[in-house]
């Protein structure tokens, strides 16, 4: 019988369990915390797993992410070298992400926190300088799979679209730029910066006041837009909450944090320009995530190559 | 020289005389309140004229509204008939519409109220259930220019879309009804309805506890939502704000009223479940609208047909 191995850190294992036993009913789906054969191990999947879960393990052929992101995994120091890991790379979840991030473009061009104020007043206030979506340019750090859906719908709606990527990428339609001067080409001319991109040593803290003070005035909505879906750690939250009071940041949408939960001494909970959501921007229902690693697991056995692996060089 | 009169009873009707004077520097540009030879006139334009503005005209041989809607233009009795009427159908305003009305169905979804209440808790809450776009449909209510644009969008961010329009009509992608039977069929099954279509007699007050009791009970956002970006005139204010108490109404998203400036007494400002806007949802630069006018003028003048005539029997 073969043998799926679960490293899972984090949450119950057992909800998992039983989705993998679902997709794959022939399989032994066994946890890292129970006894097993060492040999028998071809697959695992993980969601922080404790160090060293898959060292010591001669057969095993691919270590499968339980979500799109994977530094979880690369904090493992013992990690074994040369096994692919894979992500999730799931179609509900890029269509979750784009809701998030053309919903939250929307409503910074149509300032509807602004008019929400003026509605608690009971006023009757058009402000009349309204920019339109093709006014402003929304600016995208991270041109994956997730990326690259939601710049063709910011485009369907209006709104002009660069992406940055760290290495040279092409995307119809978008102004592209890569590397350490693309980044910069793309922060100075974006309106709404929505960062994307996966959490890396290159990456963690990018998002600090260096950066909003090159973003360009935006005067149109009230100031720069700084959105971040990506991970908590490309964010300096100390850096946010100055900017966004001095005014070089005009709002802020927060999906990830630092700390998670947010703790609720978190001056970002109550701040005025901050909106903040759980980490909730996209998900992937468990079932679809086991159906989507059932499918790789099945297609590699049949000879197929993986798709979706990470280049441990990048991280991602 | 050629002669265009202005009929503009609601608005400082100076800034359009040197708008139009831009547009059309060989033309004299007469108000209808100043003397001017009535034989001349083979133009006008017009916003909510007194009545009879445009009686007594000989030559007319057109009438532009200086706005999309013409409600206002056929409250006059003494409209001339035969004269063509002809609706402003500018790109900017389609494209402004349709943000206004995406965002909104995408707040809904994304249920952005009640997570904003959840922030102003501090409380880290992820509701579990949260629907992807393609689990609801949208209802548009008017499938002219404005429909068509807001579909096509609403398709692209996911959402599965059903179309009303009076006489039948075949629109790429969309599930089109029409008629009365129509009307109840787009109702029955639609989470969130947007109102867009003209106000007429047959349309007045269709917004109602009858047309809100058989909605669907749309539970993966709370109940169904209503949003109306048509006239204020479609809908019953009362009706709403009972619907929404009982729970037949989720939600409502209104850029309308049957009065504006909504008074400063009405209910539905400090409603927690009502949006209010200021019939802000798509505006056209003035300057935009004149240069529309002219570009019709002109080619009218050079023998072509004119567009975006209105039916009168239908009022739009």
């Amino acid at each position: 019988m073969n043998t799926l191995l679960l490293g899972i850190g984090a949450w119950d294992p057992e909800p998992w369990r039983a989705r993998f036993k679902a997709v794959l009913p022939d399989w032994d789906i066994v946890l890292h915390t129970e006894p097993f054969d060492r040999r028998a191990i071809h697959y695992a999947a993980a969601w922080k797993q404790p160090e060293g879960t898959f060292a010591g393990l001669p057969e095993l052929e691919a270590i499968f992410s339980l979500g799109a992101g994977v530094d979880h995994l690369f904090k493992d120091t013992r990690l074994p070298e040369g096994v692919p890991v894979v992500r999730v790379v799931d179609p509900d979840l890029t269509t979750r992400m784009s809701e998030y991030v053309v919903m939250h473009c929307l409503m910074a061009l149509r300032r509807v926190r602004i008019y929400d104020g003026f509605q608690r007043d009971r006023k009757w206030i058009d402000l009349r300088d309204q920019p339109q979506a093709s006014d402003l340019q929304v600016g995208l750090l991270g041109m994956g799979v997730l990326g690259q859906d939601a710049a063709m719908k910011l485009r369907t709606m209006g709104f002009r679209v660069a992406g940055w990527s760290r290495r040279q990428k092409d995307v119809a339609g978008v102004a592209m730029h890569h590397g350490d001067e693309g980044l910069e080409a793309v922060v100075a001319s974006s309106d709404i910066l929505v960062a994307m991109m996966p959490l890396t040593p290159d990456t963690t803290g990018i998002l600090n006041a260096r950066l909003f003070a090159r973003m360009p005035k935006a005067e149109a909505i009230g100031g720069p837009v700084l959105i971040n879906v990506g991970r908590g750690g490309l964010q300096v939250e100390t850096d946010i909450l100055a900017a966004l009071d001095a005014g070089t940041l005009g709002a802020a949408v927060l999906d990830v944090f630092e700390t998670e939960p947010l703790p609720e001494a978190s001056p970002l909970w109550l701040h005025p320009k901050v909106t903040a959501t759980p980490h909730n921007s996209a998900i992937s229902s468990p079932p679809a995530i086991a159906a989507y690693v059932a499918g790789q697991i099945k297609a590699h056995m049949a000879g197929d190559a993986l798709t979706n692996v990470v280049d441990p060089k990048h991280g991602y």
